[in-house]
């Protein structure tokens, strides 16, 4: 069942779709998801991530359903989802738990049949006070019924307010070390995705 | 924040503003609200729920905060939020959490000043499988930093989809058991929030 | 906030028990503990601390329970509960929960009847990492449970191995601007504590 | 970690070990590891479950660590735990979480260097009420610092209360239907830790 090549590294790339829990146009974790974009393209092979935007979805009402179809901008969202080999959250604390955008777009994809299923998945939070700390076990309890699986290690929370500054005006993290850090979840992410994904010869 | 009254024991009404985390319109949470309003006004004395719709509320982005004003629908909201005693929740479980429109609301009350602080809350689920057991401990961790206070007992967790039907076809609660555990939790809800209130002598 | 009395004062003191989860001889925890019943009994009138050591608790196993009667330990430790108004837990964080000792002396009191119903209670964490954050939602599930009511402000997470140091070598808290923060927490829950206890007239 | 075949396909058994969170002689938890153990013999191919009992750990106390070994039976229990692919917990709930003797033999095996790192799990309940809905979670949360993998599907909770009997006098499980459940788990436990695996050529 492991995955077997007969040329190494002939693997097709992981391809990551990443999604941003906040609306805010200069949200940090925007800030964070672009970040990891640029270490994806720049320095790890295999591994490709592509933004989401969630702010199109309509607050979910199952009443919006009509003949089994979706609106469209949850077909659109839910084809993404379905196409990735795993997912990356980008997930601010907001009142000790996952903000509303987010559920909601957890709850769309998960809309039978549901679009999740056996994906890699990883959580980055930039948040203030605790940095999140609380509010990713509520996102891993959720994952738990869409059938995400979420590494375990490393765990990304940045304190984005902390100084000296993480992100400038625009919102980019500038700070060397976190984007080390950022990589090194990209890496374990991408090891897991590949360790999950059915086995392939030729 | 309480008001006096001149004679000992007549007690103002302890207000309860209800609200339902699902937006379908023939929703069983949205049915016990409706059986819990008949209950306090048939056969509770001094207590009173109000139903306030989450539904007209934008999903929360502080863009839309524009110099410290909440735009109109997040302003009717959080004021009735403010007036009331207590809060009862009615909140379905979607994915092993709170849904969208639930947290949404709960965020929008939070934005400075935080509108819920210090009330008593109670909650009640209708849901299918687990009945929200995964879904309430959701909430009260959320209730820790908007500093509301949850009764412990009774719980409510309503399977809604066993047999016999607990709902007729306009989602009105029917079943005699269930309404009786409705009524305990609201006399529960009605105590801790008048042990909450600040003591009045004259 | 707290109740009246005709005479001012002349309410019974808040009985405050409080229990450390971790067993070490010089735990920072235990150290909390021992700030907290210094500030009691220095400047906070009519509240009393009295630490009670879990220790020597044998692991519940309810075979050790017979004809009804506990072991003499588990006796003496439920006669202490039972006491008092309120609890105080210095609980720190293994593995992002509660320890076993904890979680053991919890199980022990919730054998019927309960001992910890109804009564207030707080938390306060020495732990590294992320202080703890983690387990207190643990710890006030359990209480739903348990009927335990935690205030929620303030909350009391320290980061025991951060420098400057806040024990010294026999793990006695010398940190003055946390002793504040341990001060404002025990007037909460003594105020929350005040609020629940039945109003008292004469 | 892994061992080495000399045929692709003759991978060697995957070897689970399984935990029971209760002490108790008749614990149906216990039962729900005998009759796991007797589904992989009787029916499940390259599948190997060992029970090992926690009841002798002494409570967590990191002073009995002493030059950096541990008491006996910690050093034992240890090293059952390393040598496993996998483990199974049969784990009841106890005022909403875990039990105290399950949370001390996940600390025992976490103090460094931690034996869980990198192992698929699963998780059994059973119990009244809710049948562990809730506690479950608090044991995945731990698991993400010990680095277990769980599964997701299928979740295993048992009401052992609910009539008719699911178990014999002696503990053992007599319900078919949930025997298969059960068997479900372990396939699903048995998949997941083969992709986890590392990939074995020669």
């Amino acid at each position: 069942m492991a995955a077997l090549s007969t040329v190494v590294g002939a693997q097709p790339a992981i391809k990551i779709v990443a999604l941003c829990g906040s609306l805010r146009q200069n949200s940090y974790n925007r800030g964070l998801i672009r970040a990891a974009a640029e270490i994806a393209e720049e320095s790890i092979k295999g591994l490709e991530i592509e933004y989401v935007d969630i702010s199109p979805l309509p607050m979910l009402n199952t009443d919006l359903e009509i003949d089994g179809t979706f609106p469209p901008a949850v077909e659109a969202f839910r084809r993404k989802i379905l196409e990735a080999d795993s997912i990356l959250f980008a997930s601010p604390e907001y009142n000790y738990s996952v903000t509303a955008p987010l559920k909601n777009a957890l709850d769309w994809g998960s809309r039978p049949p549901n679009v999740w299923g056996d994906k890699a998945a990883a959580v980055v939070s930039a948040s203030g006070g605790s940095s999140g700390v609380r509010s990713q076990y509520h996102l891993r309890q959720i994952g738990v019924f869409l059938d995400l699986h979420f590494i375990n290690k490393p765990e990304f929370f940045l304190n984005a307010f902390q100084p000296p500054p993480k992100f400038d005006a625009n919102g980019d993290l500038i700070d060397a070390q976190i984007r080390d850090k950022l990589k090194a979840l990209l890496l374990s992410l991408q090891a897991f995705a590949s360790r999950l994904r059915p086995t392939r010869i030729n």
